[in-house]
């Protein structure tokens, strides 16, 4: 049996304005403009899509109020300030975070020193040694390793297979996907003229609320002083984040991306897909790191930079333009500066 | 006690034909025209090592029709329409692939609600939730961790420390490397004008029959629609595939490359090591995209494009080679433009 | 209770010269100059840092010859050969690198032909197959997974949740960071006209001693010929080390790099994050590559090596500077050659 939910009350849900469409209709989930049937809420967010709004068979469509309700239409059209934060809020709706069973699996290898609030949940094959402590409400996923001193707040969700290195520490509410490994030594050695002596790494890791890792990413411990995600910052998949890197507030990072040690990036700042900031380098609140860029100087400011090095995001966009006339330019230049030799 | 082969047996398993040498003597392995021995077939398929042809020590090689057997040489040599294929053929013949023991270890968890064909081997430490289900044949490596829902065909290879989450979806003979995990969150948020709201991600992944990935390559599940990696295609290791991305047919990925969410990979393509290709794209049948190229643009034809963004391949190879006189071109330029300012 | 070491200690430790201070003062542990108390030494060797000497709170500096002691500070200070050298020594003497306790968890899963040498530790959830042989004083950290026929050497150190494949053969001394996969196969197919059929990949990975593998690094087994990494190399997070590779004595190779297969990379050399090298090369000793750095070619000398296709360092870094100017060159070209049309 689907849930459902009438018109009236989405529009509650995400302070909507019915603008089309009968209050008492109701729905039963959401999907694409392309996939939605009559029982199904959409929305138009990305403009790409919008010649979908002519032909989808949702029942219910989220729209922004620049949006005009097309004509030869027959969809409930709700206005809404941001059709996608609608969508996100609808969705959360049918499909809620999942909550702790508080149950604990007799598999589970748990130190007798650790300390487990009430309502965690700990799945099968999960270690944990002396003196962990796991929030009220938290969720241990299967195969999870949380040594000595690990901390973890409320309402954390940690899938399956995550490593959390000795002395890790984690806020409320964080989010870390499956195979992360949060702690792990920073890549430090001191060159004697022979060999690599390695440097221990004794500072932690340190994951404030609402922070979210991707699947395989990998925070290293600080060599010395502490490695920071700071409070609301989401990282994707296969991230590399060395030691003692501090990374701001509310701070998205793409898949593949990579910062090397003790590198501040800012609050509110992005960095695209596959893109790199050497070491010892401070981002600007609000910097935006493109796509495959490689950052190897400070931003002093909010904004754009692409490239590698990176510059000015409209520069390189100019000068990557430009980039595949350069044997036409050579042969110009060439028949130009003939007879000058 | 090895297994030997004899020539006339080893010509009817790679539909050969002995060209030289005797057809009833044998060879007990295969090993590089370097490195084997008089017990050893061998092949040439990569030109580069063609002068390693008058030196081997190798009992058998495997020649296309197209090369000519050199002179003051000894060996066997059978003429196959492709030696790499000839060679792989034999290889399997001594080395097949890993079989079901059968065998489910003692200290696995598994939910009395999952579906275990006969012939399935589990081994230690794996987690199965509920409603799994698992096909004939089938061999579930240590550690493993599979989510509710998980469907797993026939003669499937997990190999260990492997995450299926939930719902996921696996045809026959998919094989996947350790640490790999399939169905994490893909990474969505809606930007409240406070903070970034997660998304519940509710598609699901579908790996279909023959597909392999690589050693922690990280597959997210679909935010509204499924994950679909379709069947034959083969990824390599530390890749990252975002949410909603398409991969057709056969095609084959190198190792950490990325694409980012909703795109649709076509039937027999090919993506270079470290590559990436952006959101929402779409890349034709046979499109061959370039070692650490940026795709940022449909493509609409088979044919192979590099750099970033990418351009058709020959002209980023001429504007490339040209990169390092952009100074010699700066110089002249100043230099043909003087008083003219 | 923190442990001390007086600065006469402190001076044998790292063959040092008390230049300034107190011999029978002492400290009880190391600091960064901006962080450091009076109870903490620090050092100076980024030169980036070197106004922090006149603010520091440190009670003992680390020197090299050729800083002179600031006027108007009190610290002690210490001169030595290398700063950074001296801050690791005492640090490992604060916090030497972990050892075995000796205890074997439980619930590891051992089979009886595994041979387990004396002072081994083995955590929680660890599971050892058949032949697998453990020297003296290892540790194997929770959820390991050691196939059959591994081998491992005296006083490595596993970190949790690691797989070692099939025969993988480990040195003395190897440490390896949380969820590296080694062994996992390596990514070879033949094209049949029609399908990609897998090669068995039947050769091994062999860590020689002293090796040092990051987090979630993944290091495939040879197709046919072993993947050898040489004693002393040090290897970050995220890398792919493709099979058949070859990495020399004491190289060091930055995050999320990659290798394609049967490459040689010879001894001393650097590869920079995000780099990568194409498949059947052979790099010099000595030889260092950029970040981000694609590598299409052999190199025969030791330097470095930048850019995509890399060419000398400096040349790179010439022509990227230029990089941007591409649009002003292509306007004035035009303007130029106005009228030869």
């Amino acid at each position: 049996m689907e849930e459902s939910i009438t018109f009236s009350e989405v529009a509650k849900l995400v302070s909507g304005k019915l603008v089309r469409g009968e209050a008492d209709a109701s729905i039963v989930g959401v999907h694409t403009l392309a996939h939605a049937q009559q029982q199904h809420a959409t929305f138009l967010a990305n403009m790409k899509y919008k010649s979908d709004l002519l032909t989808t068979q949702a029942g219910l469509v989220f729209l922004s109020a620049k949006i005009e309700v097309p004509k030869d239409t027959s969809f409930a059209a709700m206005q809404v300030a941001d059709p996608y934060v609608a969508f996100t809020l609808l969705q959360r709706y049918f499909h809620p975070l999942p909550r702790s069973s508080g149950i604990i699996h007799a598999s589970a290898v748990i130190d007798e020193t650790a300390t487990v609030a009430s309502h965690v949940q700990i799945d099968a094959n999960v270690s944990i040694a002396k003196g962990v402590s796991i929030g009220s409400g938290s969720m241990i996923g299967a195969g999870c390793v949380l040594e000595e001193g690990v901390r973890i707040g409320n309402h954390c969700l940690i899938h399956p297979r995550v490593t959390l290195a000795r002395d890790t520490q984690l806020g409320d509410r964080v989010i870390i996907q499956s195979g992360a490994v949060i702690g792990s030594d920073g890549f430090g050695f001191a060159w004697t003229g022979d060999e690599f002596l390695k440097i221990p790494q004794v500072g932690r890791v340190a994951l404030e609320d609402d922070v979210e890792i991707g699947a395989n990413t990998c925070i290293d411990r600080g060599a010395i002083e502490d490695t920071v995600i700071k409070a609301g910052a989401k990282l994707d998949n296969l991230i590399q984040v060395a030691h003692g890197v501090e990374i701001g507030y509310k701070t998205v990072i793409a898949g593949q991306a990579g910062i090397a040690g003790s590198t501040v990036i800012g609050n509110g700042c992005q960095m695209g897909a596959q893109s790199g900031v050497a070491g010892h380098l401070k981002l600007a609140d609000g910097t935006i790191v493109g796509a495959k860029a490689g950052v190897i100087g400070n931003t002093k400011e909010p904004g754009m930079i692409s490239g590698f090095p990176a510059v000015p995001h409209r520069q390189w966009l100019r000068a990557s333009g430009m980039f595949d006339r350069l044997p036409e330019i050579w042969k110009k230049m060439r028949k130009l500066s003939d007879g000058e030799k």
